[in-house]
């Protein structure tokens, strides 16, 4: 049947997938979009399967990515694909969303963006020639309080930034790490499917970017002091890096995958002249806010408190939960409202220009510590 | 397209409903059922445009509960609903149930299940005779860590049960309940349309049927204290229970909607001669496990120590906060499940005996209340 | 020396009480109280060590509470000890403090006060014929959050209370009570020595006594439902009790010695119609503040935001925190004060009303569950 | 009268002082000391009031520390200051604990330990030559849960040491850095006084002397980053440090003076290749024990499954929190047992060599920032 929603096409995320069922849900989580085919999966018969779950028209769904774009391309405007999500291994992004965007298609795109600051470039420059929606899945920036504290900081509620820390601790790879032969075999620590860092690509850049989100503000300068802890591990799996803030201000950013027992511990604090915010994503609804000489104030979503944005992004009254399938359905409601052309505020959901910074961000901290752990301006 | 999911229809669940898009979301969220028609909203401009939203079929969109349950019912096996969603006020469950019942569809119902135990009754019988799926929408059974608590006290974890609490606290009604045009002008508060309790029908059955569920256990009589604040008020808004279970420990079941400024405070604590568990709804990913001379022990989600039931409610790895949308998402998996004839396992979802179990601790409260403070069995 | 310090007599707390270090170093904390003797157990051996080690001289060491109260009532003013600090079980609290004011020694008292109303009543008249100061070691009113929390009550800055729920939850006991052998031969439970009550008497009075300061008002009705879990048990292990405040408003009172795995959680919050607050012994430097529309508030000690009270009760900057001995060491102070015949303000220490009202709350609770859970009002 | 206690001497710590009041309970909490003379202050109102509050003998009151140390040395032993604690301003510290130590007496010194690195070796030289017990009060490594965690990580229950992060949070100088006037008038801001640091000496240096405890293990190179904020603020009051431990490990030390809200957080997390610890100092009754596939566990002080030092540090059961007083009161009871020449466990308290210490992590960081952040080799 014919209706309003964005046709929406999968590369990656089928059933055998981790992250598709995150973006599965999200896409529908607001009568925004259809799904309506793709590739889910390089093994055929999950690639089957999961379109039959969905209960798609097998006849969309594609033997491989170049197909796919080769074939919806040619349909008529009111059938085709015009939105297409990349769930694939890191190297495939680019080649993968370099052809949907030539052939016109939106993309949606998981993170990191690509393996080189190179390729994020040249997708920026085709993307804009072609005027398309660009969004890639920084998935923590759609939680309310996160919408809530860019605010506050926009806003300038504490006053003038003078320290800021970002961290994204987790302990998986510790159960990997310490086995030879189960270090050198999984794909986070390849270089061929991962590019040249694991934990700064993988989680880092999370960090990077969340700290120019909520600040507003470019990092100008990094110190990056990287750690592979075995020699014959070729990728950085735990990271801290020193960081100047364009208006001069210093700070941290952290990350590391041998924080043995976290989970996934993204947090971020900002410290200004008038006061402070701290948020965490494990617990990812209170926004703390402390100020000099008032008691520290604890900010929830669903209050007319919040900002237009946050409230925007909160479903139900305060005190039910909204979680990570929330975030990242706000974000697909950011993307889908750019999509019809509608006027995005800022903040809404990270794009090309997100994903490319991340991608020097990962360069230049690569390039400091192997340089000695010297500063290394950003200036993408 | 014809498919494998399950058609679903909506009563109630419009644009304007709070508790719509959690249902809606709930329902797709695991690609189990297609939202076909309804009933969305009395108001039929509404009623339309929801559909159109959901990008629904109009001539599946009806004028009223009785001719969709005509309409539908002659349909044939392979298009019509099969089960129905019901989402409106109190006093609209028993009749609406009770057609779609006869008319051979299963039912989802928010709860309280009715106005009165009579009513639930009379639906349990129907629905047996037709067995059919019948589920009450306790939401909060479905986080995956109340699935964990409910295994673990099964399973003997904590040993033999000698003290529980169970609250439900929230705030919202004390900006109403102090203005006399406001509170004789809320549903609430007005019988008619509410029954005869207020913050018992509303939040306290959560409180009962978690204690219960938790337990596996029934709570065999009540001693309720009822506070409706201003003479004028009719229903109670703030509530405190003596309980004693079957296995003759005490306990407490409070709720309120006075506690100026909390959100959503249903907490659960089952202390045991070997351990004790609790669990809040605002935090809901952690559980937290005491026992006499070791650490404290705090669970969460998605790790392997948990029940096979708790791991199947986790879509995400450790660390990644699903929330209460992904609570009712299981709920609907279970039902969906129960609908397509699989097993069931114990606690998937709330049914109508659970439903029925409400009404009577409604009314038994009420009444022990009305004849000061006097203990009442429960018997259903 | 002579100084300017209050002469200190013990009796109990010897090496070998729990409690006595509590007591010797909150006395000293402030420079006000000098340890001069007393009977530190009925253990000659502990009696006399205990002295050693504080450095006393021994002639001021007895061989019992008699032999002290008139050997110290001969010596002259400048010597002889001025306040007594009773530590014994409860049993021994009413002959002792009896003795003792009876020879004009003030009193510093452990709760409960007696182990019948009626001596409570006795020890009041004579407290009052006298003219001397009496305390009653209500320990968790000396903490500074508590001080802030029953000022901004009484200045009205939550509204009209219109729910309070006071609450103790213990686990220690469940490693005694399921043992035959260990749950007759553990003194708590042996009527003799503690009375007609363990945990209310306990522990419960802590909840009860902490309910009417904070709220600046008496509890009117009670309606106990106690559990001592063992017929061979003659003592309460396990209270509920619902509660009338004088203005009407209801809540509750809990305190239980079979929460396995809990340590001290004495817990209180106030819900009134512009706010709440609640306090947490465990984490005694949080004081939760919360309202309708603005975001939660944490106070904390040291903030010029606090009361002057609060502020006197806190020693160093905000961030170190106190604990219980600092509790103790400002219920001191103000004991100290009140010898000094400086002026009190009102809840700077526990007195003996305070005690009184701990013991009919024993009485009546015990009464009102020995007669089928009736409600019974509290008139002292 | 003659007893069994240390006589203790204080320079500083008169009733005007901060920090005065933490030492003088910590050293009279277990009857281990009897303070018996010093120069309280340089104002002489001050110096004697103070001592008739203690209720001291006036003739041990001295006008200066040169007077005590030459008066005191020449009293006989059973009278004499054994011990002296010295609570002055950084830059005096080096002199007085010379002329204390060169005159025989136990020396109990605030942190920083001197203003130079020389300073510290020298007094380490004569501390050695004149076998006498020197102590430097880092407060917090008192606590219970420090000596647990210290512990553990001993007893290798973590395994491997692969990252650390100890961080020391405050926000007090940001009331003062943004004035002009006041920046230039604070003494911890002024050379002359506070030395080359600010923020490392205040607070960094605990943040530093808590990892090497913990970790028993020494701190191999940094590369240290600090602000300054303002260009006439000749001192640093933010600061960033990457760090590299003995056995190859990285990782940071944070601390600032301007996190603008927050109060005392210092915070430790040590991360293992078998599990984590985490501790803060805020709230200092928890440690946080992560691994890989077990729920979170939390310790607490006064439970068994604690270390005998860490018992031997907590009180009264667990639940009855216990804060700094009782962290410094361990401190001073570790190094009676010194000077008692009991054998100490290592981790009882802070010695000369922990000050000295700290004194190169000043030093060699104020020189890494100097030099554009280049890494520094510590070998004290």
């Amino acid at each position: 049947m014919s209706n309003n929603k964005i046709k929406l096409g999968f590369v990656g995320g089928g059933n055998d997938s981790l992250i598709g069922v995150l973006h599965k849900v999200a896409a529908v989580m607001f009568d925004q979009y259809e799904i309506v085919g793709g590739v889910f999966s390089s093994n055929q018969d999950i690639n089957k399967s999961t379109a039959i779950d969905l209960g798609l028209d097998l006849s969309r769904v594609y033997n491989n990515y170049e197909e796919m774009a080769e074939v919806e391309s040619g349909l008529d405007a009111n059938t085709k694909i015009e939105a297409v999500c990349i769930l694939t291994p890191n190297f495939l992004h680019f080649p993968m969303a370099k052809i949907f965007l030539q052939n016109g298609f939106h993309v949606i795109c998981e993170k990191p963006l690509s393996i080189s600051l190179k390729e994020a470039l040249e997708l920026k420059e085709i993307k804009q020639s072609k005027n398309l929606v660009f969004a890639v899945t920084h998935t923590y920036t759609g939680y309310p309080m996160i919408r809530q504290m860019t605010r506050m900081i926009s806003e300038n509620i504490i006053g003038d930034i003078q320290r800021v820390d970002s961290t994204y601790f987790q302990g998986w790879i510790n159960d990997i790490i310490h086995d030879k032969d189960k270090r050198s075999s999984t794909w986070r620590l390849n270089p061929d499917v991962s590019g040249i860092s694991s934990c700064l690509a993988d989680i880092g850049t999370h960090a990077f970017n969340m700290l120019e989100l909520v600040c507003g503000m470019k990092v100008k300068k990094i110190l990056a002091d990287l750690n592979n802890l075995y020699d014959d591990n070729p990728l950085d799996i735990d990271v801290s890096v020193l960081v100047r803030m364009e208006n001069g201000c210093k700070g941290t950013i952290r990350s590391t995958q041998i924080a043995t027992g976290l989970e996934n511990n993204l947090n971020i604090s900002v410290y200004g002249s008038k006061g402070s915010l701290s948020w965490e994503q494990e617990n990812p609804n209170y926004l703390y806010y402390h100020t000099s000489n008032k008691p520290l104030q604890v900010l929830k979503p669903g209050h007319l408190y919040n900002s237009d944005l946050s409230l925007d992004g909160t479903k139900l009254p305060a005190g039910h939960p909204e979680g990570i399938f929330d975030a990242m359905g706000n974000i697909y409601r950011g993307v889908a409202r750019a999509i019809k052309d509608e006027k995005n505020e800022i903040g809404e959901f990270p794009t090309i220009d997100e994903g490319v910074r991340g991608m020097e961000f990962i360069e230049k901290a690569v390039e400091s510590n192997k340089n000695g752990n010297i500063w290394m301006e950003l200036d993408s």
